[in-house]
């Protein structure tokens, strides 16, 4: 079942998964009706035999389909990362429909984001500062994310549906989405934070949301070029906890800080919930902190990672931490308070646990108890008990300290079992029967095992139930509300890094595969595949549809940074165009089918700023407001108040035109910018 | 039937649109089993019972349901307008799912297009001129487009699956994917136009590809405050015919010319074909040349612009015009070749006809003999005889000439019929079987009618068959290669603009809704509703998934501009760093799991150029290359070669990594930029 070290190192990843690639193909094809005799009579029957499909797929497509006018069979909304798109996916269950690409980080034409109006270029503005860590301005502001953890905004443990967050893979940001409108508001350019992986996740009330680094941060900067000889000092790790505004759900850097790390590679993160709630934990590789240099004769950094039996599950005692900064115990980096790694070793924030063979996912199960531990070059996942780690750090059970200071906790005092899965485990999810659910990388399969009390005893807990093959190399998991303190179970769906022969052939950059997976019986069964073209999404919570109380109009002038009424917002009648020196200022109304006033004239070397007020109170009337050769789109929903601003620096005639089709005379919702 | 011009100006389009919507919710839900006794049994029933659905919508899953692992299932390819999205999404049918969002004018992070990849600036560059009109410098380039028209390529009218264009509605461009691997090859900003809304399409042999303006273009620039007042001299419109090199697809604007127009707005456009070809046909409206200036007293621009009873469709004899380009008769006009308005008028180039009251849709029917107009404030089809046109052109039976001094064809002399529709008609699209299928947007419908000789002939030509509601204010329609020489009829897509209560509510933003829609049936019948969500589509082209012969990896070292073999790309061993004076310059290979080198070393100020090939031959074997803080992504398919270049302007250490989840130890494949 293991696979060696050695496998992996040499290209084995890439030939163990088209082993079994293989083999799921070969079963694939020779599968078939396995529908155990379900029997179809009528049209449908007919239907079916035309089209080739068995009975098995006519049942599958009666579980996922959801018919032309009967939205409210989706019963759960994907909230996906959308990779190196830089965006937030919305997705319905079982539908598997695509509802909303939320532009979070990534301009976005539709919605208007980043292509002039003044909530968006405020918001790509908070985005983009030098206290991450300096940006090159060679290519301008930052309008591009690698997006990687979404984290619905929750209370008590559940989801709460008000906001949704997701950190920034590529540079060390997050940015945050208001679940009423479905919009960006926020990115936070992190201080101290260069990248970003797997470490974003809301506390169980919101009071933060988290962010960890991933690639270390470099804090000396003298001798660049030789950094990475002196890594171990010239290098940094750090957790951020977020606080969040309970109004708005911005983060508010003041209320912040950051614990500092060593500058191992820290990776996944959950939150302790119920029993461990006021802890983190973080997981890492790379404990071996090794720098590559494959072109200079030195080991390649995949090998040079890979040495040690274990590296290092972080746990941080948040809530210390907390009382530590309000005790002024920190130092200010970069406008940000940071408890320095001395202290946090010191003073009880921060502890080691050993985790086997260079960890991947690190996921709390709903009770809060086990801390669920997948390492990718193991088979098994190790089950840490919470209340065994307490016991251990309290009797101060630790094994030895690392370079740091950090104390490191005796591994077999705490680890409540070890489960073998298969090949390449990373990622696990709870459904609300007590079972876990495990992604098998290299095996391309969903493991399906129990866990202990109070859900399992005896030789029933801790036990694998059964295995389901994915097509192909599947990386996140995700189960309705599988995060969360009341999971929902029902769905699956598997996050499948290739797709390889599942769709038409559409070029050379192939899509990712979702997976759908029905839980609810006997055996866990694949009755959908949607293919997915926004990039690599890595995570994905799936939330139950009625907890989204989104709204279909803004009240009348709302400005979409603020949610408020926005002080330039106009009525009809209120329409005007006002010269102060080289500044013209418009305010404009926008209904079917026309711009008042439509006709603007400026002179070259003016700042035009136009304030539009779409005075619609319909769902769906939506207007957008172009205007050509300036690279100026925006979106106005019902209600919605935006300005744009922008100097007129070309001359010419330029038609302004409504970019959503709003009526039978759309065509001429026009007006005419005149830059003499 | 016909909505009066009163109901549409004072907002009655709206009004009447919900009335419609009103009973056709009503209806919806009202609605139900109305599958006539299709009998379901066995574990089907159950599942179908469960969730509530009728067997009529079982059926509807069981026709549009594409199973797990049967692509093949998919029996044609929509090429959609992403509209001001600025992108081609590429979809299935009948399964409906996203297969690609094809990066054309707005860069596509995923695609690695426009984040510092050396192909994709390239494409970049080249679409922002300022031969199109002038541009604002202040936002940079144009990285913004509405795209409206996709145009596959043809051979003798037919697709041929090589390259699909379309069209910029708001800056007057057009653009080019190369269909072997679906990447934008080529943005051309056409000269003299600054925008362009419905008239892309290719001749029957893609010897061209038109694009025409929309607003007309200013081509005086003295006092330009006072343009409007002298809107008949101040602005032209500009047909043009871009001309193909038939091994590339790119567009080749020295063998191009346009023929100038008047400056009436020019909007949907279809070439002839069969019997037709050689010709062209541009819709126009705003023949009143109606400037609007709404809050200067004057008449709103939807009201001047819907005066006359006739607006006038263009005929252009697109071979005549090549003879007159070939005899020289052209002046040069920003690097095109055009024909002065009144040599196309006096030497039988262009020709008007009048068109009932503010048309929009012109489709050409599969033989080419009927031109097909619908009229936004008319409830008509009215159809057009070639045949008639061209004998009344001969025989110069004009009823006029306009004040350029163009003829205007004898509209009673070229009207082949008039076919009573309903509310709104907009677009039309053919089947194999001689029905057209015309969309109605204020009625929120599908009219299909029968076409004349030779498919129907006496009181069966020309009549309305069958009306189908759709969900909701359908624009475009599309019928499977519904506008070529031989379509394949089969299944129809609505393409509706709102899509109000058929989706779960995702915010203020509705998505469009695409219904499927069966036409083998004896009724028509909407099989399924899919949500878009990249802004408004509004044509799509459907062609046969078999005549698309994708790549699935590249040649080795391909570049994917120019599809040939990359001088920079290197193999295995290969790998270097060489220094010449400020620019370091390296050549890299990527393969799973590693990037050689793993560490680059520049000084601030350097230029760095980096030549990256991706060696591995697998299909789906992608990496990306991503630089925080520098804004740049690259994907790197199998056999792809790239080169990114930029000033390491910024300070500090810079863990370069790939963005594919490619392998168990995709974490590890990262190296270093250390920029002292």
């Amino acid at each position: 079942m293991a696979v060696t070290r050695r496998e992996l190192l040499t290209g084995g990843a890439a030939g163990a998964a088209g082993l079994i690639v293989g083999g799921v193909i070969g079963r694939a094809v020779g599968g078939g009706d396995g529908g155990g005799g379900a029997g179809l009579s009528g049209d449908v029957q007919q239907v079916a035999d035309a089209r080739g499909l068995t009975a098995e797929e006519v049942r599958k497509a009666v579980k996922s389909f959801v018919p032309p006018g009967k939205p409210d069979l989706d019963e759960f909304l994907l909230f996906s990362s959308g990779g190196h798109g830089g965006q937030i996916l919305v997705i319905g269950v079982p539908s598997m429909r695509l509802y909303k690409v939320i532009g979070m980080f990534t301009p976005e034409p539709w919605q208007g984001f980043g292509y002039g109006a003044d909530w968006g270029e405020a918001v790509l503005d908070e985005g983009t500062t030098e206290a991450g860590t300096p940006y090159s301005r060679a290519r301008g502001k930052l309008t591009w994310a690698d997006t990687h953890h979404p984290a619905l905004s929750e209370t008590n443990g559940e989801y709460d549906g008000r906001w949704v967050y997701i950190n920034d893979r590529a540079n060390g940001r997050l940015a945050m989405a208001d679940l009423r409108d479905f919009k960006v508001k926020q990115i936070v350019d992190v201080p101290n934070l260069q990248s970003s992986h797997g470490g974003a996740f809301v506390t169980p009330n919101t009071e933060y949301v988290h962010i960890s680094s991933m690639t270390p941060t470099l804090v000396k900067t003298e001798n660049i070029d030789k950094a990475l000889d002196n890594f171990k000092d010239a290098f940094r790790g750090y957790s951020s906890f977020l606080a969040v505004d309970q109004k708005t759900g911005r983060v508010d850097l003041s209320r912040s800080f950051q614990v500092e790390l060593p500058p191992y590679t820290q990776d996944l993160a959950d939150a302790g919930k119920l029993v461990s709630y006021g802890w983190a934990f973080i997981n890492s590789y790379n404990a071996e902190m090794a720098t590559g240099g494959n072109l200079e004769g030195k080991e390649p950094l995949e090998v040079g990672a890979s040495q040690r039996d274990f590296d290092y599950l972080h746990v941080i005692n948040w809530k210390k931490a907390e009382e530590l900064v309000a005790a002024g115990r920190y130092t200010t980096k970069n406008g940000m308070k940071v408890i320095p790694l001395e202290v946090a070793a010191k003073e009880g924030v921060l502890y080691l646990v050993p985790e086997p063979r260079s960890p991947h996912g690190v996921d709390v199960a709903p009770n809060g108890e086990y801390i669920c531990v997948s390492g990718k070059l193991d088979p098994h996942a190790t089950v840490y008990s919470f209340t065994k780690l307490k016991e251990a750090i309290e009797k101060q059970d630790f094994e030895d300290k690392d370079v740091y200071g950090v104390p490191i906790v005796r591994y077999d005092a705490v680890v409540a079992a070890r489960v073998e899965l298969g090949a390449g485990p990373l990622h696990t999810q709870f459904d609300d029967k007590g079972y876990a659910y495990t992604s098998l990388f290299l095996e391309s399969a969903v493991a399906k095992w129990s866990l202990g009390e109070p859900y399992f005893s005896g030789d029933q807990a801790f036990k694998l139930v059964e295995k389901l093959p994915i097509h192909y190399n599947i990386g996140h998991l995700v189960v309705m509300e599988g995060d969360t303190v009341k999971p929902a179970g029902k769905y699956l769906v598997a996050l499948n890094k290739w797709s390889i022969d599942r769709f038409p052939v559409v070029g050379t950059l192939k899509p990712q595969n979702f997976q759908l997976v029905d839980l609810t019986g006997e055996k866990m069964e694949i009755i959908a595949d949607m293919p997915i073209t926004a990039a690599e999404p890595h995570y994905v919570q799936g939330i139950r549809i009625d907890r989204i109380k989104a709204w279909e109009v803004y009240p009348p002038g709302t400005n979409p940074l603020t949610m408020e009424p926005d002080p330039n917002a106009v009525k009809e009648g209120e329409e005007r165009i006002e010269r102060k020196g080289n500044t013209v200022e418009v305010w404009a109304t926008v209904k079917r089918s026309n711009f008042k006033p439509d006709i603007i004239r400026a002179k070259k070397g003016d700042k035009v700023v136009i304030h539009l007020t779409n005075v619609e109170t319909t769902p769906d009337a939506t207007h957008g407001f172009a205007i050509p050769r300036y690279n100026i789109n925006v979106s106005l929903d019902p209600g919605e108040a935006t300005t744009v601003e922008f100097v007129a620096d070309t001359q010419g005639a330029f038609a302004y035109y409504c970019t959503e089709f709003c009526s039978a005379l759309h065509l001429e919702m026009q007006g005419w910018l005149l830059v003499s």
